[in-house]
């Protein structure tokens, strides 16, 4: 499968999303700015990729900073800062950002006590990559996981054509997180084990992740798609060809309420005036239980110029006023179930979702291995 | 205001629509194989431009025809069938294709029995450039009267803002008919009364119609338009920006199915989730009453490059499939109203439209003024 991050040894590589469909371009981001205008500018996108993404971002702004422990704790910090302004929805970038600072402010009183502190720097830093690459390592066993626990969901939905016909919006497949995907994990798990499948991939306006990038992947994969434009998916639901949607999600409320790209809310209503079932997949990583509802989730508004002259031509007339919200939310009450690598919560979503947390256990650097050991 | 359709005494100008909106360009059709192409390209679209359009088709496919009466009838009768095969949805262009059949008829009839037959071929094709012409300002009466019931309807749709907020889907505006549109007809009308409005256009995917052609015309027209993304629809109506979606269609059936671009069918359930109303403006010509419901109103499937190569770049994978119906229907229970030009159409529609219908009377050639009177 294609890798959308991998580490180098010395630059994180992004596959640069956009540019698909027509080139598959890699690009070797070797320092924070560019890490903030690869995020900001879509070139990786995704929750769990953005997540990951930033991370690495975190390492390449703070790998050459020179000075003592405290200095670079406070670059680690302003870094952080920084990159958490590149996109305010999927919740992935900030919890990947804390685990980076948690662990180097772990690392840093570790090697502060230790009897020979002149490694404490250079302890931090490979502590820091060591994370980001754990969390490589991790998006995919936990992507694996979703995958697992949403083929056995999606089964049931074998239609009389021997085939399990799926819609979905925008891209949670392997292109939104390091490599296997959410949404679309089922899939490639379920295609494994000879279950067959066909999903409708909504283009998604205005920057078509669905038509670039999901059509892209499920091609390459081996899977039958077709290309709808977001308008048809109400057609394709009434003629009976979408036996169940499947979407990724950039953050969830403790409540069940889902945020994901612009147009998911247009589909989960549909989805439900058809009785189709409506599922999200998500790492526990994008369930935000800080937020009672939906409504607190942060929406990024993105320019104007990307539905006006985003695709080659201009398609507005010179000077209209544009609304381009990049994410809308999903109430609880149209989702289905939310398949996380912990199992599938259903409704109520207070206590399934805080059960599925749970499972995980809130992320602690001392749980984890250092990577270099102070002297005894 | 715009004029979409004229005549310049030798050729059909057309505003051609696939230049909107960065170029305002006409093109002189002058036979009836350049009409074909104009109407399936979308030089000329929206149902009522259609049939008129295909008026004109005729007569400029048969103005040259040598040899006598019953070779021009015939001759009449293939450009109707040729131009017949342009588009299947939208019934205005079987309309005005039937009524310009019937005039030839009956023109042929009368000059016929006429004691001197020598004028028929004349009569004949005068009467068919007549009828074209009697149908380019039926069509804005039409608008006109069309505008004034919806006024009055929209008017209490005010917000607290003083404002009018509506969205539509598509183009059904001036560009849509000869000069003044179905759903925008309310919206000039009231305009010119005083009455403020806000038009949030959906794009409309794939040949955006919305962006390109609605923001045009509405902006020309100094009413305040808005355009997003089609999946932004739910968003909008969630936060209330929306007290009401009007839009055209291409046929209705006679138990108020209602055939219209493709994403009409997503829009009015979402107005149904989130209740506003949803209402579709028709001239009479555009009720099909032969249709018992919308299951029987064909649905004109497009190449699916229009969806993937429809905007200056590619935007899916080579060879993926697409599904790219250009019309959907929404069912009845969905329509609020049907603003027609002889009044407002409620549920139970099979009756209200055949009243609405009866209003109009069935085309009768009989009850038209003959252009040269056959000698007494």
């Amino acid at each position: 499968m294609l890798q959308t991050i991998s580490w180098t040894g010395s630059a994180a590589r992004l596959l640069d999303q956009t540019k698909l469909p027509t080139e598959t371009v890699y690009v070797d981001i070797v320092d924070e700015r560019q890490m903030w205008d690869a995020i900001k500018r879509l070139v990786v996108r995704g929750a769990p990729a953005i997540g990951v993404a930033a991370a690495f971002g975190v390492y390449l702004g703070v790998r050459e900073t020179g000075g003592g422990a405290e200095a670079l704790l406070a670059r680690v910090n302003d870094v952080c800062r920084y990159l958490g302004t590149s996109r305010p929805t999927a919740v992935n970038l900030f919890w990947a950002l804390d685990r980076i600072r948690e662990v180097a402010s772990f690392v840093y009183g570790f090697s502060a006590k230790a009897p020979d502190k002149s490694t404490a720097v250079d302890d931090i830093k490979a502590s820091i990559l060591h994370e980001c690459i754990a969390m490589l390592e991790e998006d995919n066993r936990v992507c694996r996981a979703i995958g697992e626990h949403g083929a056995k969901l999606l089964e049931k939905h074998r239609g009389p054509d021997g085939r399990i016909n799926l819609l979905t919006h925008c891209n949670a497949g392997g292109l939104a997180t390091v490599q296997f995907g959410t949404a679309l994990a089922p899939v490639y798990v379920g295609h494994e084990r000879g279950l067959q499948f066909h999903v409708f991939a909504d283009e998604t306006r205005p920057l078509l992740q669905g038509s670039r990038i999901t059509a892209y992947e499920l091609q390459e994969n081996g899977i039958p798609v077709t290309v709808i434009c977001d308008n048809m998916a109400a057609t394709v639901m009434k003629e009976g060809k979408a036996a169940a949607v499947i979407v990724g999600t950039d953050r969830v409320a403790a409540n069940g309420d889902v945020a994901n790209k612009i147009g998911t809310l247009g589909v989960a209503i549909l989805a439900n005036y058809f009785g189709i079932p409506f599922y999200v997949a998500a790492p526990s990583s994008s369930i935000d239980l800080t937020l009672v509802s939906g409504s607190q989730i942060p929406i990024e508004q993105r320019d104007g110029a990307e539905v006006s002259q985003g695709l080659g031509r201009t398609t507005a007339p010179a000077g209209v006023d544009i609304y381009n919200p990049a994410f809308d939310v999903t109430p609880a009450k149209l989702v289905t179930a939310i398949i996380t690598e912990n199992g599938v919560a259903e409704a109520p979503y207070e206590t399934s979702l805080s059960v599925m947390c749970r499972k995980t256990g809130r992320f602690t650097p001392k749980s984890r291995t250092i990577v270099t050991p102070a002297p005894a």
